[in-house]
């Protein structure tokens, strides 16, 4: 009897601690005061990247390992920043370890899809005005299928590339500086009234982005009108380029909330080609992983579900904070890009509230009565539930490129395992 | 027996002819291609438009018949116009008819609140590509509650109306020009898709907009750079900006759909401080009027019911092609701006579908499952189901400015006095 009172009252104990260590992660979420104050090719702004890392995404791998669109993406890469001549001097440099491969999260970086960064792409260098850490993202590539981060790697990609290089990177980065940097905040805020939810939709977050830069790009036409022009014209030619800045807000303020004593709210979620894994704010570094979970995808004319490959990807940062498939009710016209109906964008995002632990003072869904977007998913409510984590993303196909877009749940398996080191590390 | 029988034969036919009109009218609504085609002087665009007219909103009244802001609206125009030196002035000229004042919609205009327009005012001249008819909206004044449409004028007003008129205007023409026009359809289509119904909400609208103007307004940027930077720093000061161009929009659809012999579907709605009225698109150019219907309105802190005044508006004209209370659904985030709620948005709107002819092709609401906005409202269908209209308005106060907004319904007498002359006319 007093053995079980006593066993009853440390229980409690504990998960006031909990409740207390997880307040305060998503406390720090809520504060995060993300903006873009720079774009620098990654060498000069990434701490501790070498000229010749490559990082992709994911929990690391051994390199063979990777396979498909991840692997070639990673070779392509080596190719870019010209660490390799071909593919066959990648893979053995690789496996000497004169090129090291190494996953984007423990340097601050977010990849999208394979995720590849050498030290001379340009990244938006975000920084988080109120933790003061910085995160950092490199640029969209376009609309092409044909991208790096899909894992092709040919002379369009390369011109592509060199264009992110040459052009976007040093006038958006001066543009940048010439405005005093940009808030993410308030963009992020507005745009969830627009129909983002800001991982597979940023339509208004991209013009919202633009409008803010706008008068710095006026300013620089004095002097460097072809290049803005050919800016504008990029920045107009997808409605994604807000999405690498959602990833690096969203890094940057998930990093901000990583290291709370006792905290079982997850911190970083991620895909390499072949696992999911997360991260959890009061368990150190470590990656809980399991494997790949199926994907309700809607895909582009002439595709089939025997197409889709799985290479990477970290873009569900994004839900990791309240955003993407946590505030699907934010974004409707998504049924057309990936499917699904109205009621069950609703119902999958009011699930999300039964796992996480608070609702956004800030950031807001118009058709929940203006409810804060969910978040901090702590690892016990999915695993009492079973409710896991829903998520927004683009489809790769076997070979490269996208095909199409869905929404997934990840897989349980990752946050039983948390749960069991979580009680072994504070019980 | 046969006698009978004829009768319903001819009431057949009767009704047969009637969807053939009324689908005709509502094809020409789909049909329109309105662009933005320039910027200029009402004097040197608006045909009819004599230096000495002055044009407000609503059904024409006796000029003893205007009263509270309408009549200060009016009268202030003439001042700001330089047709009299003081309101008595005014009063005197109005009443030999040395000053007209005149119905917006007479002369393609469309008013917004009291609807000034005098010779001087640059106005949005947008054509109809796909029937060639032109109409014409005056310039967004800005934020500020004191308003020469909400019956505003003072130093204040005139110089917010100066201002429209030496640099906005000017700016914004030669962009157009420079542009070679800009496409309203595509804007409004994607619009609905990004939070706006295109009348109480017209934020991702202006941001569109403004896009479309961007390497325009850059290219402009090399000869008049700090007039750009004024004209960008206008266009960024308020998300009602498109509101105009929405409504000059809806008025070249509206009028290219009038005047389908036997077509029983409203062509115009407008208000001025005494009545609501309509026309329809087969009985010529009545106005069909009715007394002021009720307001649910949302005020701004500090106000109360007493305080609202009616004084004119025909931005639901916005309405009358299936914008604004008919795409409800579009805009949650009304919910903020009018009251209301996410469930009565919904309700509201898809009563719009029982009183209209049919459903946009292109102009979609994503909530509905992307179903077309309800197009071209049936005097018949309204009388018979006592379903009227749905209008989201702004709220004027007594003594001039915006006191709040809200949603309302039109009065169904209106509606009755046109079908009972429709009979007349077609039976």
């Amino acid at each position: 009897m007093t053995s079980r009172f006593h066993e009853a009252t440390a229980r409690a104990r504990d998960v006031t601690e909990r409740d207390r260590a997880n307040a305060e992660t998503v406390e720090r979420m809520w504060a995060a005061d993300p903006v873009l104050v720079d774009v620098r090719p990654a060498r000069e702004v990434v701490p501790g990247l070498t000229p010749e890392t490559i990082l992709t995404s994911g929990a690391p791998l051994p390199w063979n390992e990777y396979f498909g669109g991840q692997r070639s993406g990673i070779v392509g890469g080596a190719l870019y920043e010209g660490l390799a001549a071909d593919g066959q001097e990648a893979d053995e440099k690789i496996r000497s370890g004169e090129i090291r491969v190494a996953a984007c999260q423990d340097y601050g970086c977010i990849g999208s899809l394979a995720g590849i960064y050498t030290g001379s792409m340009p990244v938006l260098v975000v920084e988080n005005r109120r933790g003061g850490n910085r995160a950092y993202c490199n640029l969209f590539e376009g609309k092409s299928p044909q991208r790096l981060n899909y894992g092709v790697y040919n002379e369009q990609v390369r011109e592509t590339l060199r264009f992110l290089n040459d052009l976007v990177g040093p006038v958006l980065g001066e543009a940048v500086r010439l405005a005093g940097g940009i808030e993410l905040g308030p963009i992020v805020k507005r745009a969830l009234n627009m129909g983002d939810e800001l991982h597979s939709r940023n339509t208004a977050a991209t013009l919202l982005f633009t409008r803010e830069l706008f008068g710095a790009l006026v300013e620089l036409a004095q002097r460097r009108h072809g290049e803005v022009r050919e800016l504008l014209d990029y920045l107009a030619g997808g409605d994604y380029f807000f999405l690498r800045l959602s990833m690096a807000s969203s890094k940057a303020t998930a990093d901000a909330a990583h290291g709370v004593e006792g905290a079982s709210v997850v911190t970083a979620m991620t895909f390499s080609c072949r696992e999911f894994a997360i991260r959890v704010g009061g368990l150190g570094d470590q990656w809980f992983r399991a494997p790949m979970p199926d994907v309700e995808a809607k895909l582009f004319d002439g595709h089939t579900a025997a197409d889709i490959e799985y290479m990477g990807g970290e873009s569900v940062i994004n839900e990791t904070v309240g955003l993407g498939g946590f505030a699907q009710a934010a974004a409707f016209p998504l049924q057309d890009y990936q499917g699904g109906s109205p009621e069950r964008m609703v119902e999958t995002n009011l699930a999300m509230y039964e796992i996480t632990v608070g609702e956004h003072p800030e950031y807001r869904i118009p058709y929940l009565r203006f409810r804060g977007i969910p978040t901090g998913i702590d690892i016990h409510r999915v695993v009492e539930t079973g409710i896991t984590p829903a998520m927004d993303i683009g489809v790769a196909g076997r070979g490269g490129g996208q095909i199409g877009a869905g929404t997934l749940r990840a897989p349980i398996a990752c946050f039983e395992a948390a749960v069991e080191e979580y009680e072994r590390r504070y019980r």
